[in-house]
């Protein structure tokens, strides 16, 4: 997607380097900084302190980490390592194992001296896939959104979409998942206007989904995490599209905190609720996702304070609580699969129910992406 | 209640005072700050930006402008004209127009020399009914929550409650409506813990009510409201308490907005669901809340600002989103009286569908607090 007019991935490789650029997303939309990651630390960190997040693009940066650790060290004993410290930086999005596994499996067979080489190709091509993925899915959403404009606006007027956090091209390498059919709609002259949640406590919603829905000229109007619910039974949502950290294999979907309340008042309101998913966010492992999915508990600091551009332009934190209130900070909540109209993936839209059907045909150990 | 072990109230007025104080509850937690009421200009400010806020407290505010404006023009025309700026400052609260109803046809039958005392004198007396009105709130409250103790609990382990907002003493003139029954509980032995959700855009719940549980003693936990319903799912939360600030013939709660949303949590996972109200938030000449309620629109810079305290003590603003995304503040929504399990009242708790047969027991004319 485009930044000020230049086309921007939200991590890449300069031909032949032997290290990744990312954007450092914690700024955002304050400030534009670049990170260069150049070690397995650095990756790690990147992961842990959010410089990048997102389901896919945490499983690309962790591609890439076990690539930086090939370059130092390709032993067995450095990639096993290597693995088990990307796994513990986030523990919620299914994507980071399956990269750091899928890239452990493909390097372990190589001898040690090939594996830099092999390491950076597949972790390019994982990049590639994940754009590949998201234009799929944006293709896909496309059509659910045409149907959608057509059942419900005979006016002419935007079709209104709600979404919580950011599942936008900033969350993966490009186009985004929940953002992708909504940057095709754009593009594809079908107005739409985006109710975006502000979604706290790290605001990814009003620091960076309208920051990428500003960029891209998409008609857009931030609220608090509180509203969705008020628009809804006022008939001003047309449909709800979310990203998803993992859907188990009966479909049920866990997304950022507060994602269930917003699926909770669209079926009181008969809105339609989907997230958009690549295959690689599919669970088979796990049946039950409200009991079976780990949910990350991350610093009450993010509840008790806040960043924002201060009159000066300056980012300043603020205290928002009084000194000595504690807070619980949950990062993730489980939609049941019954409150989900239909998952778009890259293969098309499907019903929760037949996750499990889409999740063996894509392979449970080594989804195709 | 105690501030810093000193028994406060949010209004009062010396003894023959022509002025009332109230505390300023803009900077709270973070700045205690007393301001004088010496105009009906003043009190009409001081409800709008509300250096003052929450139902009851708005309606006693209100009945204290009637009162100033008795000082500087007691005649027909300018009693008529205060209650009009008075019931413009916010249009969502039926407490407001419900106390300058009250004290302009108290004052309109008295000669005009008459009526600076006697609307003093009223005002008094309906600060004084707010206090023993939410008293009794915490008594039948108490009943609720040691029920829900008794079937719930055990193991011995604290009642979890959860509130949204504001609706302590900070929101009436003592006591608080949805937090009387939880400080009764907390004096009486009934161990308690509150999840406060934060509130936002204006974050009542993280600075004022979180503020009030910490000066009582009371354990708590903010949170951010998308959490809630996380909890629920988990069996984390045992009850909720809310306020309200008008309730429809049928039951509808209005409140807060993001109320609803946790109404349909707590239904989705079986949690009792209470408003706590004075019989003066009773509107019975609303059946259908959500179709008819009007609801209050607020500046969108609480939206795309906050306040908070600095690492060096000072309060400042800063912008959460990108410059010239747009903001929609919506103040509140409505919970439909099927979500509603009880109202906790100065008379009782009632069900929703007995909330026309109460309103009309306490007049519906004149609210008999």
């Amino acid at each position: 997607m485009k930044v000020d007019g230049r086309a921007r991935r939200t991590i890449w490789r300069e031909a032949g380097a032997q290290a990744v650029q990312v954007i450092d997303q914690r700024e955002l939309p304050h400030r534009w900084r670049v990170q260069v990651l150049g070690t397995l630390e650095h990756a790690c960190t990147a992961i842990a302190q959010m410089w990048v997040r997102g389901a896919p693009l945490i499983g690309v940066t962790a591609a890439y980490g076990m690539a930086l650790q090939c370059v130092a060290d390709a032993s067995d004993e450095a990639l096993g390592h290597a693995r088990v410290l990307l796994d513990s930086t986030r523990p919620t999005a299914v994507n980071l194992a399956w990269a750091t596994r899928r890239m452990h499996e493909a390097l372990l067979p190589m001898a040690p001296a090939q594996r830099a080489t092999a390491a950076w190709a597949l972790a390019d091509a994982m990049a590639e896939e994940d754009v590949a993925v998201n234009a799929a899915i944006g293709e896909h959403g496309l059509v659910v959104l045409r149907d959608r404009a057509a059942a419900r606006r005979h006016d002419g007027a935007a079709l209104q979409i709600l979404t919580h956090c950011n599942a936008g091209w900033l969350a993966a390498v490009d186009w985004g998942t929940a953002l992708a059919p909504i940057y095709r709609a754009h593009e594809a002259g079908l107005a739409v206007h985006v109710w975006v949640d502000e979604t706290r406590p790290r605001n990814q919603g009003a620091s960076l989904t309208a920051w990428e829905l500003a960029q891209a000229g998409v008609p857009h109007t931030v609220i608090a995490d509180n509203t969705g619910g008020h628009l809804m039974q006022r008939g001003q949502v047309d449909v709800v599209i979310v990203g998803a950290d993992r859907v188990s294999a009966r479909g049920d979907v866990c997304n950022k905190v507060g994602t269930y309340l917003k699926a909770l008042a669209a079926r009181d309101n008969d809105v339609p609720f989907y997230a958009a998913v690549p295959c690689s966010t599919l669970d088979l492992g796990i049946d039950d996702g409200v009991a079976g999915i780990p949910i990350e508990a991350r610093s009450p600091r993010e509840v008790t304070h806040i960043s924002g551009r201060d009159a000066h332009g300056s980012i300043v934190e603020v205290q928002l609580t009084p000194d000595g209130s504690p807070a619980l900070n949950v990062g993730f909540d489980v939609t049941p699969a019954r409150l989900v109209s239909g998952l778009i993936t890259e293969r098309g839209v499907v019903s929760p129910s037949d996750v499990h059907l889409l999740g063996r045909m894509v392979s449970p150990q080594r989804p195709s992406r």
